[in-house]
């Protein structure tokens, strides 16, 4: 049971863990932290917090466990503010989708001053952002990652992943170097590929994306997601990325060798070795 | 009104061509031609084919309309009997997803005998292949391509629109070298990218797909189609496939240069403009 639990950040994400926590009945108090009371206010009306403010130090003061639910860009300097204000005993975790660099620079933090954090990331959300689109049962049934290092207390870690499964999440444990190449492969890179093969059709064939069919629809369609975001989340994982494209790049050299070469059953080899750890996945 | 209409590969999309001339009451005599008794005997049993045999000669010998609809590297070969077989004033079309390579085949035939061929393309199909999943609604609001060159005669043209029309389909009209371009960018490549990104991805992190989200399913699920197929595709259209895979690698490095750059506004402006494009689409 979590005496006051601090959301910092009350829109898809942070808005959800505020909804399942108090659906669930884990925290005796909910406070959400954001720049603008108007956009706290719903939250508050409907019941799930049970006060908003807009001082950071004001709102994580008397919290036990404090979650950093902001873009991810936008979490390291939040962690140096929450490190000031933030109560001795207090839990910090926060939601971005990329880990390294928020795990670093809390760990540079905790030399200065012991508080307990450990690093999460909920793989669950929607090309849709905003307080209105959270949900109670976001959670339910997703994976979340924690990303403990050498540093982080067992203490600490054990409540991150009870918190989570209270949320209804299964939880897994990477590194945060893992955890970053991991979202690189699985899911920065293929939106990066998206966008670079919708702008390579428009140059190649400036005609073709009219004939696009349902399977260039499919495949492209998180070329459409949210500029701002995704700005953030490519730079915020600029090396694991850079890793991915590595490798993306050699497979599809590969693939293309073996094509140029012009004969079928290396291809057919490649192409069944492919398929099958794509069917693995389903 | 087709006297007789000969199919050449009653699978999915012979079979759903021999279906929908059925239906629409388009042909008064349907003949399906096939290496395999046993595997034309179902359209034969079901009313969909009037006769169905194994000697291509006597099945397109008395046709005024053959359509070809064999794997595309079966199509050159297909040509060949055809033209020595086919009644002097047969047209003759196909099926077969890469044009460029088949229309030169046919032109290089008719300078030897005149005889009437436009290459079509049905964008229609699905996964799965064969007869038993052939419909006759299978090219209602599809997109059919053309692909007429400075030496196909109008009348031949018409008569090829008029067929697709009469089944249903919407029909646009390319020459055979932009149609290739085009399928090269919204369909071959996007296959071989998904390939290679399951490939990458298993390649920088092994446990990496264990993780995989709705996203990268949905990207990559095309991965997992017929190595055969796929095999044949991309061989046949090897050069428009090295012009996609060549402007798709500038659009990613010129991507990858801007994330390297580190600064966010270019990033941002980029992925806004690709947005752009990718919601032309729908």
């Amino acid at each position: 049971m979590i005496r006051e639990l601090a959301i910092v950040g009350v829109g898809l994400l942070g808005g959800s863990v505020a909804k399942a926590a108090r659906a669930g009945g884990l925290a005796r108090r909910i406070i959400g932290v954001g720049r603008d009371p108007a956009r706290l206010r719903p939250a508050v009306d409907d019941g799930t917090l049970d006060a908003a403010v807009t001082d950071l130090a004001a709102g994580v003061r008397d919290a036990d466990v404090i979650v950093l639910s902001a873009p991810v860009m936008a979490i390291e300097g939040l962690l140096e503010r929450v490190w000031r204000a933030a109560p001795g005993g207090a839990l910090v975790t926060d939601v971005g989708s990329t880990k390294g660099h928020i795990v670093r620079a809390a760990e540079r933090l905790a030399a200065t001053r012991p508080l307990a954090f450990v690093g999460s990331h909920p793989l669950a959300g929607s090309e849709q952002a905003g307080y209105r689109v959270a949900r109670a049962d976001l959670f339910r049934g997703a994976t979340v990652v924690v990303t403990p290092t050498e540093k982080t207390e067992l203490a600490a870690l054990k409540k991150t992943t009870e918190l989570w499964e209270a949320l209804g999440a299964r939880v897994t444990s990477l590194d945060p170097e893992t955890h970053d190449r991991t979202v690189a492969a699985i899911s920065h890179l293929p939106h990066l590929i998206a966008c670079a093969l919708v702008d390579g059709a428009a140059r190649v064939e400036p005609g073709a994306l009219e004939l696009a069919a349902r399977g260039f629809r499919d495949t492209t369609r998180i070329a459409a997601g949210d500029p701002d975001m995704w700005t953030d989340i490519f730079l915020a994982n600029r090396d694991a990325l850079t890793e991915g494209i590595e490798a993306f790049r050699e497979a599809l050299a590969d693939l293309q060798r073996v094509i140029d070469a012009g004969r079928a059953e290396p291809l057919k080899a490649d192409l069944a070795r492919i398929k099958a750890i794509r069917e693995r996945l389903r």
